[in-house]
């Protein structure tokens, strides 16, 4: 194992979250809070550690698989650890595990709160979490890609082990570019939908905050509400903004290069998009057409149900509405989708549209051996072929995926809350939501578990955001054997 | 495709309904019941339909996968629709969807019922709706295979078809000796078990449908309260029969041919109890040290624990006690058993205990490779290596049964009953079970739901204890096209 090189690695990360760190700080300056010691007090602490783990570059750059996933995993844990640290010392979050929770809810983009009133909470502290979505939703390894020379050709691990879906391709042959260009776009979206929410009049704290949690889509919202109280303009860009940042950032890629035809021709995000608008409907028409009465006419029902879809699909876990309350064929929907998930190489989490598609695809084959027992069909993807790599991967995920839901779900019974709170609870953990039903329904929080329950569910959203095998590779004994 | 053969073969299961019906006839005979015109009905119907279609010997014996499934899936509906007869004519269920629903609950081994007061039936109906638990958890064409005579060496295709678990293996060479010895094992424990209740002094005619529904895993009872009103004797002997039942029927050969190394060997074997054995103790705990009391002392606690454990990962379902009452964690562990299931092999449902070895096993091999990219490990069971067909075949069974789960949980919500409700009621009907939790639950049945939900738990009914592919096969438009 090449220590010297994971060290390295881990210092370059907090050097860039002490860097990261220097905007809550501007904006405490300016808000005159007494926060800005804490996060000043983090940024040097960051800095310091960082430095001191990169004073010494490593003789041998080289590194695999292995060493990917550690340092991914590695680098979350860590990032995570240093980042609570301002909420612990402003006072804000004065308990570490809640603390801990809170800032591994902001990075995996989850948008999980243990907060019972966020309009207490300091402005500083309120954009540090805010930010913690942005930074966790492109992932700070591909961050540390797009910025630092990093010679060696092996980085692809990094990134691999980052970014969301079954099989990672790069945009352009060198990763440092493809890294720079996929934080370019998220860049400018993230910028492009500042400026909307400022045209319909948003406040500047509002919408620069709120488009951090999109672009992550992460979730955590400035107001007690979540985003109910902003106008239907607002929340419509918002609606919008989560289901394009959910979109496969290749696709984007594509848009740039004016290759139109391929971008259109992609599987995934036909189904993705499929998907979207058969949910919206079938929810808009479930809650118009109700004998409860839910929103004046048709339109406000079309609104809500597009703004809950998109949070939910793509991960966010915005709310605009209480949909705890909606019809249990709504609920199931939005339930559903929750697992769904969003596009390979977006920025939200779920099992990913991608994966569920080569799964259909591998029961399509499966349902063909039958009639045709010596046809052995392939599976193809956009006119590509499935390797076989990918679809054994795709299947072990899932079943990784299902085992440490039942172990968490049994863990967190312990605590005697409903069957509904506990499944969705890890529901919208494990994806990366936020908020589930039932305890931690939209009008809820995940205050009232043990700290045992919290530190469950912040595995867990690690193994959600970080896809399972980074995770999985820390605990693993074979990992730290030396060989 | 071969249709005068697959004609053949739902002839002759006809005509062994048509004998099995004589059984309950006699029963309404000795109770001088009105339901005995009923029965000796659908006896003829049976019989003259079987008759009818079985008169020309088809001359092309010949048949592969593709009609092995379809005469499986094609036998159990028609066996449901003529074994409903019965209770529709005696007027014991007077709706067709009802007595349909109670008999494919019946011959899957399911147990879940739409009857609100279980004693109100004739006896004759209660011995029909244990009986159909006894035919179908071995399996009818299991039993055609072992009586009649069939050239032809393509009879495994039938048995593959409609026996669970991932892979089977036959006995002995011939497959009509298998099957025979199957329903040897599986006559004497029956009777065995009928014998000890007979000891403790149970009423005859409760010993015999009780332990046919043990003996298929099924769960019908004769009692409003399921088996809660039995001495502790009778719960102990069918705690013991449940749990008996749900072993692989390989291993009570191996027995028999007094292999003991290899049987003990099975690892199925060792993980099936060893999660019955953990499972019991928690609960155990979980119920005595609690704030509030359940039973009087730990022995009952075990006692009940037990029953409950064995009770559900069987997949038979009867109860003694409303567990729906017991602390969360009590209730998640049995919830998570439902999926578990029983051995392959058994008369017992859910995804098996094999399958999940072998998935464990595939998450382990895909960890091995994390860290030595480059060896590939085998995945092997009871020292022999898992195909890798088989293990493609583990993981599409896997992801239908999650796509048919979530479409169904879709499909019940148009009811409105509450998340816990519809979802333990398909995890309660796919995995063969019988109560869940909420209105489903051991207190609770069936009847509220829509015909819709109906059909829809019916299908999922089959599914699960034909393990999806035979009934997708129906569904599917190739396999009915001809070439």
């Amino acid at each position: 194992m090449n220590v010297s090189m994971l060290i390295y690695i881990l210092g370059s990360v907090l050097k860039i979250e002490g860097i990261f760190l220097a905007l809550p700080s501007i904006v405490a300056f300016l808000y005159r809070e007494k926060s800005l010691a804490a996060f000043l007090v983090t940024m040097a602490i960051c800095l310091a550690v960082g430095f001191g783990l990169t004073w010494k570059k490593p003789a041998n750059m080289v590194f695999y698989s292995k060493e990917g996933f550690l340092a991914v995993s590695l680098s979350w844990v860590f990032l995570s650890i240093f980042g609570c640290i301002p909420f612990v010392i402003s006072g804000d979050i004065p308990s570490f595990t809640d603390a801990l929770f809170e800032t591994i809810s902001g990075f995996t983009t989850t948008g999980a709160s243990i907060l019972n009133d966020v309009e207490a909470l300091s402005k500083s502290s309120l954009f540090w979490r805010s930010f913690t979505h942005w930074i966790g939703g492109m992932g700070v390894l591909v961050f540390v890609l797009a910025v630092l020379p990093m010679a060696g050709g092996r980085h692809m691990y990094l990134m691999k082990a980052e970014s969301p879906g079954p099989s990672v391709s790069k945009l352009v042959p060198r990763v440092k570019q493809t890294a720079q260009i996929l934080y370019a776009i998220y860049f400018v979206m993230t910028l492009v939908e500042i400026l909307l929410l400022l045209l319909g009049k948003m406040p500047v704290f509002d919408a620069v905050t709120l488009s951090l949690g999109t672009a992550g889509t992460g979730g955590f919202g400035v107001r007690n509400d979540s985003v109910a109280s902003y106008t239907p303009y607002m929340r419509s860009v918002i609606t919008i903004f989560m289901i394009l940042f959910g979109v496969n950032f290749n696709i984007y890629y594509l848009f740039l290069c004016k290759k139109w035809k391929q971008a259109f021709r992609s599987e995934e995000l036909r189904m993705y998009f499929g998907i979207i608008l058969v949910s919206i409907l079938a929810i808009t028409i479930n809650i118009t057409f109700n004998t409860e009465k839910f929103f004046p006419n048709i339109l406000e029902s079309f609104q809500h149900a597009a703004f809950q879809v998109g949070s939910v699909i793509t991960t966010t876990g915005y709310s605009t509405t209480d949909f705890g309350k909606w019809p249990i064929f709504s609920q199931t929907i939005l339930l559903l989708l929750m697992f769904v998930g969003a596009c390979a190489g977006s920025t939200g989490g779920g099992i990913k549209v991608s994966r569920i598609l080569i799964m259909i695809k591998s029961v399509k084959r499966e349902l063909h051996t039958i009639v045709h027992p010596r046809a052995r069909m392939k599976i193809k993807m956009d006119d590509r072929m499935v390797e076989s790599d990918t679809l054994r991967t795709v299947n072990v995920f899932m079943v990784c995926y299902l085992l440490i839901y039942g172990v968490s779900f049994l863990c967190i019974s312990v605590d005697n809350f409903d069957i509904t709170t506990n499944f969705t609870a890890i529901a919208a953990t494990i994806n990366n939501i936020g908020p589930g039903l039932g305890k931690v329904g939209p009008a809820g929080n995940f205050d009232s578990f043990s700290w045992f329950s919290k530190y469950v569910m912040m595995f867990d959203m690690l193994v959600g955001r970080l896809e399972i095998f980074p995770m999985m590779a820390l605990f693993l004994p074979a990992t730290w054997r030396r060989r």
